[in-house]
């Protein structure tokens, strides 16, 4: 087996690093058709990826992911594994996805942003478990995601915000911790890509 | 034409890379006397630089970016492209500037401060616009910078802030969102750079 | 003199720089047993580790450092130099420790945290003095500490908190400026690493 597949017309920096070995027994990492891996990016063994892939500098995607089609990684971006993304999602500068965290199709999340999965890191043993991003939700620049918070479909996060609860769908979020009121009819409809 | 015109006296680190290739037709990238360059860093092409130019580990510099003299731009700092620099600039550890902003003279903006230029992304379709800091400003740790906003001549940004419309002259932004006060006597008078 | 003495069983990626150097006459870098350096991390010279050492990708160390056993340095985490670590500390992905911190043992700080050194940069001259974290203390995702600032043993800092002022110990901080509370029962008794 190949650890790593690439689909066509690929550009990978000499200095990015596909499959990456973890543990005792590394799976396949498959990346679809017209990947750009900037350099110093590193994707780990056992990430399925779709069509389109696109990466900043050292950007990093660790084990057991899965991103769709239309993703952009951003530099110094880090998805620490065990994650699941969908299609036309936009991780900017400095985001940060712990494990266990699931976004869904057409998210935007701004630079800086960081999401959590451990309510009490090392006092009380609890399942670590990320945020919840839902289709055509947006998260502002330099927000914190609270572990296990849903953003709902449609929902925005303003900047610096910090969620720690759920956020309905189609609400804005805004403070700290945030409040939730109605989205602007502009800021309605959900997200589109180019 | 050599992509990349250095200096007097550089120093380059073997893993930086200067004049990295962007679109189809890159141009020269000039870094004046004195460049300390460290490791991983990555200068774009069509990016011009004064003298005693100094970087952290991993910084990035993208195109059509001009800095002034005495500019530091910290480890994993990132300036994304087609913004201006003046002299004698610090912009320390984590440092996010988006595209399209604007820095003065002897600004100093702290470690994991987050500039952004992109107010509704991905839902209304505006022109991308990223901050204005004016000469002698100062930018605390940790704080965001709503797309469009101008931090005013002297005035200080508090570590933590969200600053979510412009900043007057002279005066001290604390809190999220941000209000404003008068300058403390202490704190008046402008950056000295050693 | 070597500049860089490893112990046991070390675990040191081909990418990563040990012992880099600072300065005119730089001392020797020293890690215990069983250390794992991942990918793109630089450990200056005149740092001391113990045993256990284990680092992101892009990790930075800087000079005249010690750390503990059992540290983790996250990716892209980015200790500024001259700061003391104690053992069984976590310092998560893109968190930022300027020079001049003390930290305790059994000590966890969040994804994104950012602790400063400097209250009035290029204002007013005082000297740098980082954050103290005593033993047992929890610095949440994305906080910010002020200079100079004590959290206390046992303490809590929520996710986005900012925290201007001493956290007494076994204390709750939360919110910006940070208030403070006792903690919750279930959070009493320290730190527990596995």
């Amino acid at each position: 087996m190949n650890r790593v597949r690439l689909g066509a017309n690929p550009t990978v920096h000499e200095t990015a690093v596909l499959g990456h070995p973890h543990g005792d027994d590394p799976g396949q990492t498959v990346l679809g058709a017209d990947a750009t891996v900037r350099a110093g990016t590193v994707v780990y063994a056992d990430v399925g990826v779709g069509d389109r892939f696109s990466t900043g500098h050292n950007a990093l995607v660790r084990e057991f992911t899965t991103l769709g089609d239309d993703v952009l990684v951003g530099t110094n971006a880090v998805i620490d594994g065990r994650t699941d993304v969908g299609s036309e999602v936009s991780l900017q500068t400095n985001v940060y996805v712990p494990a266990e965290t699931t976004i869904g199709d057409r998210v935007f999340v701004g630079p800086g942003a960081t999401f959590t999965n451990d309510p009490y890191p090392l006092r009380v043993d609890e399942d670590l478990e990320g945020p919840t991003v839902e289709d055509d939700a947006s998260v502002g620049a330099g927000a914190t995601i609270l572990p296990g918070v849903t953003v709902g479909e449609g929902a925005f996060v303003a900047a610096g915000a910090v969620v720690t609860r759920d956020v309905p769908g189609e609400q804005l979020a805004v403070g700290a911790p945030a409040e939730f009121a109605p989205l602007p009819e502009r800021l309605r409809g959900g997200n589109e890509f180019a």
